[in-house]
């Protein structure tokens, strides 16, 4: 344990002088679940909540990844330093992100200005959305004035990740019909910003039409609106503008209230992940390789017990144990 | 507390009865993770493990709701009775499934032999796999011989809902060049029959060479190799076929031995699921709402405290109560 924590005060100093190595090195003790990413983490947090955290979704197909590059190049234009997280929910098995992102960035990977780093599912307890939120924490400490999350649409663990962000950009192309049926029924009340990318495709304009008139008859809407904006990532067309909607949408955030109330139930969402999380990890480390435990389980799947009751008589016993 | 429990009995009685009505009232109760559904689940638990299940998932527009529907005609021909279950897990926010998928089961709508239902994301804590997998014991108890369970690839959620699936097909569309990237990523592993929808588009025969060279370089293949096969959900070529399949898969999971490891498996992790959610709540009914909890909140979102440490105090704290 003295070693731990000598590690995790050496991986917090590093990451608050910026070097980037200890940055990368304490992202994958995040995913590893490792015992002293707690210890930096709480020391870290202190140091964050300075960054502008934008997500970036849509479906398959829809070039987020050169919009990414794109709007991390208007930024540095700009004179911002840039993290970018990219998440890939869509890979429980692999334990890593796709490849292809890493590739796409590459434009960037000179600029020390920009950091990048994707991230897989590891361990297990819905642990993707925790590590990302505590990545982008990290990467906050670290320094940069915009992080950018991106991640494949639109399932619920999708959603989770994203809520991280201050203003999430929702990302489409023209055409296929059961696109806006996706957008419809996941990630239409998340998006602060809507992006018709590839703009040189046909049907480009008729997809800025259908989405505004979704949002004509959304009930929901607060006193944001947001824009759905054309933009073509591979030329460049419409990104300006993009980013100037962010900072806009960054104001309306400020001024409205929204973003000390956004941050208020993200400290309570998380609060409650972490806690969810480390009561469970508590109860499994009781149980697990136990051989009562294998009995009860090999019980449940002959339908000798159901697994109601004996979750119920484990919890209890669980927390009677506590009097010991 | 009478009350909750005499009517968990006559639900229970019902579906045992074959009673459509308290089936529906039932699964809705899961849904609002109403307490009564605890009780009910735990006394039908004893009556399940009968119906063979079936897990249907894939892209949006790869035509899975008419596949289903094409797959249960079969299985009426052969005389067998089926549930349907449709999970959205895209939709969050909205409560309810796709009316789309319930207008295309309409078919099967008046066959009393075929039980259809949709869900969505209602509650919270990961709560959709969790009430699917219990809607899908309950539909078993209630004697349906196929349960199919159909929902849209390719996230991790989506992963853990199929996961209650004995067989599962994975669907796809010739075509869009992304698409064997969503496959690749994804569902590849999980996948038992592949299966190449929409057979009349071109390029239909080049997905199922795809897919079979990404089946010839993967090496955590065991000993049954996930065929894959062309089917037209429109006109029902190749359903036929399909069936047959899933009835082979089945036999090489009994004699194989891998049918009573899946169930241990699956015991194990429904009990984990059952047991974090149960104990999560425990904790959080003592917190939420308290001033002190709040207090603690608005310290994290200022900064002032951190989630790491709180959460380790907040749980501490719950453990030592128990004493009193």
């Amino acid at each position: 344990m003295g070693d731990l924590t000598l590690s995790a005060e050496k991986l917090v100093k590093g990451v608050l002088q910026g070097n980037r190595r200890d940055l990368a090195r304490l992202i994958s003790l995040i995913e590893d679940e490792d015992p002293s990413a707690d210890e930096a983490l709480s020391s870290l947090y202190k140091h964050t909540g300075k960054s502008l955290i934008v997500g970036v979704t849509g479906p398959p197909g829809s070039g987020k990844s050169t919009l990414v590059t794109r709007i991390t190049a208007e930024y540095r234009r700009r004179e911002k330093t840039v993290g970018i997280i990219c998440v890939d929910p869509s890979s429980p098995f692999t334990g890593g992100a796709l490849l292809g992102d890493r590739i796409r960035m590459q434009e960037h990977s000179l600029d020390k200005d920009v950091y990048v780093r994707s991230m897989g599912t590891r361990g297990h307890l819905g642990g993707l959305s925790r590590h990302t939120s505590d990545a982008v924490r990290v990467v906050d400490a670290f320094g940069k004035d915009i992080i950018i999350v991106e991640t494949v649409g639109a399932g619920q663990s999708e959603v989770e990740i994203i809520e991280v962000a201050h203003t999430v950009i929702v990302a489409d192309v023209p055409g296929a019909g059961d696109d806006i049926q996706a957008i419809k029924a996941g990630i239409m009340e998340i998006a602060d910003i809507f992006v018709v990318n590839k703009s040189d495709l046909a049907g480009a304009d008729k997809k800025v039409t259908e989405i505004n008139a979704m949002l004509d008859i959304d009930q929901n809407m607060g006193a944001w609106r947001p824009p759905v904006l054309l933009t073509n990532a591979r030329t460049g067309e419409g990104i300006e503008e993009l980013v100037d909607k962010i900072g806009e949408h960054h104001t309306y955030l400020t001024e409205s209230g929204d973003f000390a109330e956004r941050g208020l139930k993200r400290s309570k969402d998380e609060l409650e992940q972490l806690m969810e999380y480390k009561l469970t990890l508590e109860l499994l480390k009781k149980l697990r390789g136990t051989s009562e435990y294998e009995e009860a389980i090999q019980k449940i799947s002959e339908r000798k017990d159901d697994p109601y009751s004996v979750a119920e008589r484990l919890i209890a016993r669980f927390l009677t144990d506590q009097r010991e």
